[in-house]
């Protein structure tokens, strides 16, 4: 049993070009993103990967909000994985530029001893065998959810699906519940997913939100609704260190904890997208993110009928 | 001042294909939908035309819910409009087979004398000249709304724009907002449609659900999830006419009541994508929407804010 919530995932240079503007080498990451996003809530345990060209100092941000980065591998003489992107005009359709996996892609996730008894886990997009690796060394956590992509349900669907039945929460997006099911009805294409073992699966939609799949039944989040758009990378991860940040403070797992859980991810993920890479994250605190919980919740909640 | 609501629109056959079957010459029509939805909630008073092959005991379901159809032209030696189309698996993508205007491509909008004074009007997708000629008929509406299309925003912009600023409420879908203003980001494009005239406007997204912006502020909605579309066709028309047939029963133009009206539109709409053309519409009735409002109220609002 431990406080704090355990990240692993991707740590990276990004350079994007968006409709507002070019980043060269920002910071980036699903573990980045997701720590900065969790971070707000709860402490956090991460574990990534990076080469000596990285600038630990960008992340001092975090440390100072309760992130260990014990668990952050040093590489000598290796650099750090890049991921560059371009978004078009709608900032929705985004073309990947190049990929250098570098460190990357000899990480073998290895949990500091302190790591292992975390209760509730998020492991960021990376190979299923990874993620394996990952839950063999932890000690009987209550609450693992993992994120995963188009290519890993293409190339190493047995092993994905091999995970998926170890965890309690699949984080997945539309067109990726789509793809690993083969089913187009999205509502079918995530009950779907909740067969394979998860007791709860989240389809994220971008821009129309997210909604959630129990046994117990359902719950949609639309998006907040944005003008301006700066920068969508990492928006997938934030909601998912949002939400996971705020289960790990709560420990509420039925249907309306998990819901709540959400509607602060969609806040911290809104956040995200205002400025580029972590920026928004960075100066963020609770009080920003309870405004816009509350604003979620007045946009998105029904009076009663009475017509 | 009356208590009817005016719909004025196509009452047409429709032959479509989905990944359910196949229905040839089956009722629809934007007016026939939003009938068929608004009568659940309110009388209505329907102005429309068909040829002389057009059954009329097949409306005989909305006449018995309180539709006049007194206003429905039914040309001698003239043929009904006629569309056809075919759905994709992935139901949200449609093909139009054929489009056959028939008697709509004639029809010049009359309302009968008790229709003058009705408050409130849904003017469903046709020319906007047509829109035009039917607001100067009536006396002094306090709620008009209307629905337009791709083709009057790329073909008639000017007379377009002249009907909008006559009106309180735009219906659009996602796809014309961003044609109509220009702008690729939703919610500045939804805002600049607001900088038209109307009072309110609603964004269809389909499956992702709608949202309505004013002066006052956002309300979002989520579809309701349906694991079993059957055919979508009308869907936007059924949304408009139970939105409207419960804002002529509330007479609540704030920005909760359209929102609760919203919602019995989403409600309606969901109905109409179970069955192939208004066969749900027809059985339905107050309590199988007022569940459908309950239920979208249960995954759609979130509880306050106690992390």
């Amino acid at each position: 049993m431990s406080d704090s919530l355990l990240i692993v995932g991707s740590v990276a240079y990004d350079s994007v070009e968006t409709p507002t503007g070019i980043r060269v080498d920002a910071l980036g990451g699903s573990a980045t993103f997701a720590a900065a996003a969790a971070s707000l809530f709860t402490p956090v345990d991460l574990v990534g990967i990076v080469g000596d060209d990285f600038d630990l100092a960008g992340l001092s941000f975090v440390t100072d909000r309760g992130v260990d980065l014990t668990g952050l591998e040093i590489r000598k003489g290796g650099k750090t994985f890049r991921w560059s992107g371009v978004y078009e005009t709608d900032v929705n359709i985004r073309h990947t530029r190049s990929t250098d996996l570098n460190v990357f892609a000899d990480f073998n996730p290895t949990l500091p001893a302190k790591y292992r008894s975390d209760d509730v886990v998020f492991l960021g997009n990376m190979l299923p065998s990874l993620q394996q690796r990952v839950l063999e060394q932890t000690t009987n956590p209550i609450w693992v959810a993992l994120d995963t992509m188009d290519l890993w349900i293409n190339t190493t669907r047995e092993e994905l699906l091999d995970v998926m039945r170890k965890v309690q929460m699949v984080i997945i997006n539309d067109s990726e519940a789509r793809l690993l099911t083969g089913e187009s009805n999205l509502v079918r294409a995530a009950q779907n997913v909740l067969t394979l073992g998860p007791t709860a699966v989240v389809v994220k939609k971008g821009e129309h939100g997210v909604f959630l799949v129990m046994k117990e039944g359902f719950a949609v989040l639309p998006a907040l609704p944005l003008e301006n758009v700066v920068d969508p990378t990492g928006a997938g991860d934030s909601f998912a260190g949002g939400m996971l940040g705020a289960l790990n403070a709560t420990r509420d797992f039925s249907l309306d904890g998990l819901k709540r859980a959400m509607a602060y991810g969609t806040a911290t993920a809104s956040l995200t997208c205002e400025a580029f890479s972590i920026d928004a994250l960075k100066t963020a605190n609770r009080d920003e993110l309870n405004y816009r919980y509350e604003k979620l919740r007045g946009i998105a909640s029904l009076p009663p009928l009475s017509v």
